[in-house]
């Protein structure tokens, strides 16, 4: 049975094609359209999971605490995991432990299967894990929480529909671009007079082989789906590597692929969690590996690099960091502007890849509709917007969440040295007196002193972030460009009455490669990008190589192999 | 003036884009069916390109010899080129010459007008280029003959009309890629009963920048229009470095690019000549300037591999060497089989990328419709097909074409140690008296012995192949498998008449990532594929890591770059 004639047939399996057909196809055409399209529900209200729904997950989730995770894959008999929710509750969950050679084994052996399956069943069998893990929404919102420290409504969206519609989004690019070309063709070429020369040629996409995906601390499925997804529905095995914060939401992961691809007739090692000892950084040496042919990464600038210049054997796709501006020019609504600002400081406690670090305004002020507002207005007025949003504890840990480590909490340590525009303090809540909860502190800087600029251009990860005075507007373009060239940047923001100073600040966007959000004042904020319409990263700048999603992400994960005939001869 | 708002405006560039806007439709429509599809025709016939194009052609070509290269683009003052066909004619043509400085400066400073032009009008201006060169057909023809040794109507093919068809399907890749995404979207979220959250989104393909095309000695245009092409439709400044011996294609090639870009309000130094001066070899140096950010290469492994390894700052399309192998098994056509793999030896002294080094065949022989071959039988019914198709010198030539250069000879020599199946012989012809004309060396070879296995494990470019024998069938795919595996394939082909090893050797093919032609008999050849229906590479092995064409090829020479507001705001 070869690859070019075979697909795996199920009865069962042609069905779940069926099934998700219509789906994969309004997720194909959001894509080209970018219009608003999102397959999972985020909101976490009983009228749309069930009245008992978020009594069953928060259950569910308690089942898991303690215990061996339940996940029959090959293993050396060990288990690992020492995981600590950031709200300090002991997850004491184990994992089966694997050894690199027995991961790489069993993903090699479960390949043969599923380079077998076509494009759409594969696509297929991605879209029904995807629901069966969405069937799982509230334990999944649980173990995001406890695992990154994000507040519960966020663990439930960022952790949940947005991370599953990111991976349908990445389903959908990796279906149509294996279906781009025919799959046969009688090719027929005239020859003048004489017959045309007649050749039945077929094309059949084959994987690269084994991927890897390594996971990060703050965002395990999110950052996670659309590199695993896009590898499995072009016929990748995947190998899971949780960070060892986060292993729990991508252990479920795993666990509910393997159901589902044991069920429809495949091996279910075409998806293996690597869990990893205390210290064992098992990630250089697989994703180093001859057999390894696709790594996706999120993390560290530093991991990030160092896979592409060594993981030279494989299509390595990262996602590291950057350092985020928003320019202050002018606005004519100064108070929804800081509140919006404010809220994106202040979520998850800037623990994201696409916080804004750095708000840059000149040094003179800057014109809005409650007339001119000097420096120090505008630090007094984005203090105040922050005490709006997270004036009451126990609504404020709502929208900060937990610290994730001690590594952002070191870092708001230090920031504090800097001059203080708006003080970060600790919130105190009911349910989780021991969590480290705090708010954003916003420091000054002055970009013409080298050693405040010096500051400003170095990753702050976490709740600290600077605003930044600059001689002038012209000034501001120049800072905004030079660390999106030189640090990188996954979003960036500019607020601004004069159409010509916004065309400029455009400018300086595309060129240096980052995308840009314009004088954002209601319900969007500049670090949120939803799926199928806002692209992720670009690709185009040092903060990632690659962006969900788009043909790029997708096309480099299989090659198309052609065999070829006279046509009628055999 | 921002990339989001502009489109060169002129009344010439619309009507450009709606003149070719059929047939870049046309040609993407190829791309996804695979039916046979071509632009330019490639019969030299008077009937097609007019009573009198060949002897004008011929006539521009003899104007350019011994004169300097009419090309106004940014330079030193200095002149070089040092061309000697292949068929002994020395060329005596000078070419402007430019500092590594001077070519950058000047790319960079075009990319700012070709960036801002739209994707459907930088194709328009590509197809216009195309046919433009289509234009210059004979005077093409004589370029690609005497820089390549190529045989007159083989370059008129290969290094014309078959050249610009992978230009256009290369134009048609990067069209349909940057207008995957809607330019402009109205996103609007439902928000339960408030109203919509709603975003007006603008999505801009943005070129990488400047672009370098690396050209080869044996195939000026054909292997450097895919990567020119799809860079310059991307919105990428191109610039085009020769090879020494093979600089007239291009440079024609160039002029005419500049003459469009000029004609449709452009920078001509869009696109520049990088030739060389004796022994400057700049590749390297350009190759890893920093602003140099895609690349496109065809040569040699070492070349190609120092490329992908160091030029880490672009994106790089390689296209290297291989050891090409068919399996002899079994046929129904022996004679007709034999004939076609004779002529894929001869063609062009086997001096392709693509010809068969190496034939593989059962030391017990093969069953064939003439009945039981024996390998010696196979040796002299094979030098019996060269002898139809090569007894007459005059003909001969016309499949042959001339030895490129000397090292092509050298290898021939080295090549005679073997034991030799069929014998090369040297060919006369009138009008080229002193040109290197050879027929092909076929030696013999046996897997079992180590030193055999080592010499026909090395690509030994020319025309030079093995009658490879192997235990057993079996043996032939395990050899065939490990070729492709281990050195790289950019064709594979196998004659049999059993469907149960055809499948064996299709799935080879499949997971080793080689193309794989199935017992070509008629006037379909190994060594050649058709644009817009084959792929030429695979990216899957270590031939080439790219193909033309696909998504991938075009994907990674622009990044979308997203801007959004409120809508109705700003």
């Amino acid at each position: 049975m070869s690859l070019t004639h075979a697909s795996v047939q199920t009865a069962g399996l042609d069905q779940l094609v069926e099934t998700h057909r219509d789906e994969i196809e309004r997720a194909v055409a959001a894509t080209h359209t970018r219009e608003y399209f999102s397959a999972f529900a985020e909101s976490p209200s009983p009228r749309v999971y069930g009245e008992t729904a978020a009594a069953e997950g928060e259950a569910a989730f308690q089942a898991l605490l303690g215990q061996p995770f339940p996940l029959d894959q090959p293993g050396d008999g060990s288990r690992v995991g020492a995981e600590v929710s950031p709200y300090r509750l002991t997850l004491g969950v184990s994992y089966p432990h694997a050894s690199l050679d027995q991961l790489i084994d069993a993903s090699s052996a479960a390949l043969r299967s599923w380079r077998r399956a076509t494009p759409a069943q594969r696509g297929a069998v991605a879209v029904e894990i995807l629901h069966r893990i969405n069937g799982r929404a509230f334990e999944m919102a649980h173990a995001v929480m406890h695992t990154s420290g994000q507040a519960f409504v966020m663990a439930f969206q960022a952790g949940g529909a947005h991370a599953l519609d990111r991976g349908l989004e990445a389903v959908a690019y990796a279906v149509e671009e294996q279906q781009r070309h025919a799959a046969d063709v009688l090719w027929e070429k005239p020859q003048g007079k004489r017959d045309p020369l007649r050749m039945a040629k077929t094309f059949t996409p084959v994987s690269r082989g084994i991927a890897l995906v390594i996971g990060c601390n703050t965002f395990p499925t999110w950052n996670s789906y659309p590199g695993l997804f896009a590898s499995l529905v072009t016929g990748n095995t995947v190998i899971v590597k949780p960070h060892p914060g986060a292993v729990l939401p991508l252990a479920v992961t795993v666990q509910v692929a393997r159901q589902v691809l044991a069920e429809y007739g495949f091996d279910p090692n075409v998806v293996l969690l690597a869990a990893e000892a205390d210290g064992e950084l098992i990630a250089g040496d697989l994703a180093t590996h001859p057999q390894v042919k696709v790594i996706d990464f999120t993390g560290s600038a530093t991991f990030g690099n160092w896979l592409e210049d060594h993981a030279r054997q494989a299509v390595v796709y990262t996602e590291k960091s950057g350092v985020n501006s928003v320019i202050l020019e002018s606005t004519n609504a100064y108070r929804a502007a800081l509140d919006n600002l404010a809220f994106t400081l202040s979520l998850y406690s800037g623990q994201m890849c696409t916080t804004t670090q750095n708000i840059i305004v000149p040094g003179a002020g800057i014109a809005t509709d409650e007339g001119h507002k000097s420096v120090d207005d505008l630090v007094g007025d984005l203090g105040a917007a922050l005490d709006r949003l997270l004036g009451d504890d126990e609504k404020a840990a709502g929208v900060l969440g937990a610290v994730v480590n001690d590594a952002v909490a070191e870092r708001l340590e230090r920031a504090r040295r800097h001059p203080v525009a708006v003080k970060s303090r600790t919130v105190q809540v009911r349910d989780w007196p021991e969590a480290r909860i705090v708010t954003p502190l916003v420091a000054r800087a002055d970009a013409s002193n080298h050693a405040d600029l010096e500051a400003v251009s170095v990753e702050c990860f976490g709740p600290v972030s600077f605003l930044v005075t600059v001689t002038d507007r012209q000034h501001a373009v120049e800072l905004f460009t030079s660390l999106v060239n030189e640090k990188g940047a996954l979003t960036a923001g500019v607020y601004s009455t004069d159409d010509s100073f916004l065309d400029d600040v455009r400018e300086a966007a595309l060129l240096s490669g980052v995308a840009l959000s314009e004088n954002l004042t209601g319900g969007v904020f500049v670090n949120q990008t939803a799926a199928f319409s806002d692209f992720h990263g670009t690709g185009a700048n040092p903060a990632a190589n690659a962006t969900y999603a788009d043909g790029h992400f997708v096309a480099g994960r299989f090659r198309t192999i052609e065999t070829r005939r006279h046509a009628g001869a055999e």
